[in-house]
């Protein structure tokens, strides 16, 4: 049996660990290669390929692996996955949901503490000299709004329960249990429950329904001063409406870990502007990538008796 | 009856305030005055004074208030108060322990965040106009060492509970309860608790034990990398061999709210170093003077009593 292994962030954890976890496959390393700089034997390993396990999606893989019946991406997102495609070949698919939610979560809260401790004020008096205190506020206070409660924002949610702030969670549906939130609201009560936010983070997932979904509107309803923070994906948000709430003065303060165009582009106003941007780095490799292996060689389990998938995608 | 309100940041809730909750007394205002600069019948109502209320203990105070017998402090620290002659007058001291514990922790852990999540180096890509990846690190890898395991470091461990991070808690005696500590040490055995620290914060109080404390064999026996926080006192770092600490290479990261030398003068070599400086502004003004004036209040009730005080200093 063969797999391929096109996650270069797997590096990290060295490509030995796979073929020591999977001795009985035929792993063939794909990280930073295309099928291009492949042997000869190499390629034709990959029309035996079975398995999947990769980073973002490549564009020859389906192409190149008549046999394939299974991927597993270690990301949360699958917008850049053919759902299609993979409905049609019968292509079974599993996501990393969860895998990285714990570190994502302790980013979204230092992003929090930063803002509300006044940690850029405190620097810049620092390069001045200047003794002054600044004192911070109070987590106690706050009432914070959770877009989008999967694993990232109940996970922020059950970090944050020793600070007393009030949660709020708003999802799809209302109904859904949500441990750890104060209330549950659905996506057509959001701007209500924005209204007397002090932070509001967003953790949706891409698609038709949430693609611009943080506009000009959106921000307006959040309260004077509110913090926004997206850790979900850049296209949920405008932009330019982020930057000009700031602007004008609305909206306290942003932090994205994630823009509407990934790798972002020298030239994009989002750089010069008060939002704080990060790389789409709020994960943290040595544990994420633990729980994704572990993860997936759960799977690899099943894989072999048919069973269903831990984080299996209905296509 | 009358008391004395020399507590400059009480202010923020208004003189009005003190008058209203206590009518029956007749508090004279000393917040930003000397005796010099008071009318005569305000010089008159200060030998009746029997209550003081005090953020700093002013020099005046004993020799102007002949008939004091309670002094409420809402600093934690009573380093500037000279117990001696309170004793000698039987004069009574409270302080303000554990009223701002909450808002310092939230501070050491939005150090800890902004530290192991690189938000100084993400700052300076964002600059650089640089979508560059800088992945964080996870809490829950980590092992801190809370110096000092009064109400600061206590709630330090409280909030970080759902962090899973491995706790030990350092005091005078390791055999005092330390909820929220996987280990209790006892000072002397400081370095062996040290020497795998991730992170060790710093909350003791001033006194002959604590002066210098943390010298340049203790961040030697700290683990290289360690990030070191202090919020207690500043006397308890030797600030040269701190900042060599981190020039060298060993400590990986320090944050300071305090100074040997408060104000820090500008031409203080903290300034210039590696040492993140914050000018002991680690509490938060509206909720750590509520729980100041609800302690005093309480306590205002068992001086009519003669009751023990909570937060009673032994003399």
């Amino acid at each position: 049996m063969a797999a391929v292994d096109d996650s270069q962030l797997a590096q990290r954890r060295g490509p030995q660990r796979m073929t020591d976890a999977l001795p009985e496959y035929n792993i063939v390393d794909m990280r930073d290669r295309t099928p291009e700089d492949l042997s000869p034997s190499e390629l034709e390993q990959l029309q035996d390929v079975e398995v999947a396990f990769i980073l973002y999606m490549p564009d020859w893989l389906l192409a190149a692996c008549p046999k394939l019946k299974w991927i597993h991406s270690f990301m949360t997102g699958h917008d850049h996955i053919p759902l299609p495609q993979l409905k049609e070949r019968n292509i079974r698919l599993t996501n990393g949901a969860g895998t990285a939610a714990i570190e994502i979560a302790e980013f979204v809260i230092a992003r929090v503490l930063e803002h509300w401790k006044f940690f850029p004020q405190i620097a810049a008096l620092q390069v001045e000299h200047k003794w002054r205190p600044v004192f911070g506020r109070a987590l106690s206070d706050a009432h914070i709004v959770l877009v989008g409660y999967g694993p990232i924002n109940q996970e922020v949610a059950r970090l944050l329960a020793p600070f007393n702030m009030r949660v709020t969670a708003v999802r799809r549906s209302a109904t859904t249990p949500s441990l750890g939130a104060d209330a549950v609201v659905a996506f057509s009560d959001l701007n209500a429950a924005m209204h007397d936010a002090d932070i509001v983070v967003a953790a949706v997932p891409s698609n038709d329904d949430t693609t611009g979904m943080f506009n000009a509107e959106k921000f307006a309803a959040m309260q004077q001063g509110c913090l926004f923070i997206n850790v979900g994906r850049g296209t949920a948000v405008v932009e330019a409406d982020l930057i000009a709430s700031l602007e004008s003065g609305h909206l306290g303060g942003a932090a994205v870990d994630v823009a509407s165009e990934e790798p972002l582009p020298p030239d994009n106003a989002l750089w010069d502007s008060p939002v704080r941007i990060s790389a789409h780095c709020s994960a943290t490799l040595p544990n994420t990538m633990r729980r994704v292996h572990e993860l997936f060689f759960r799977n690899i389990a099943k894989f072999a008796t048919g069973e269903r998938f831990e984080n299996e995608v209905d296509l």
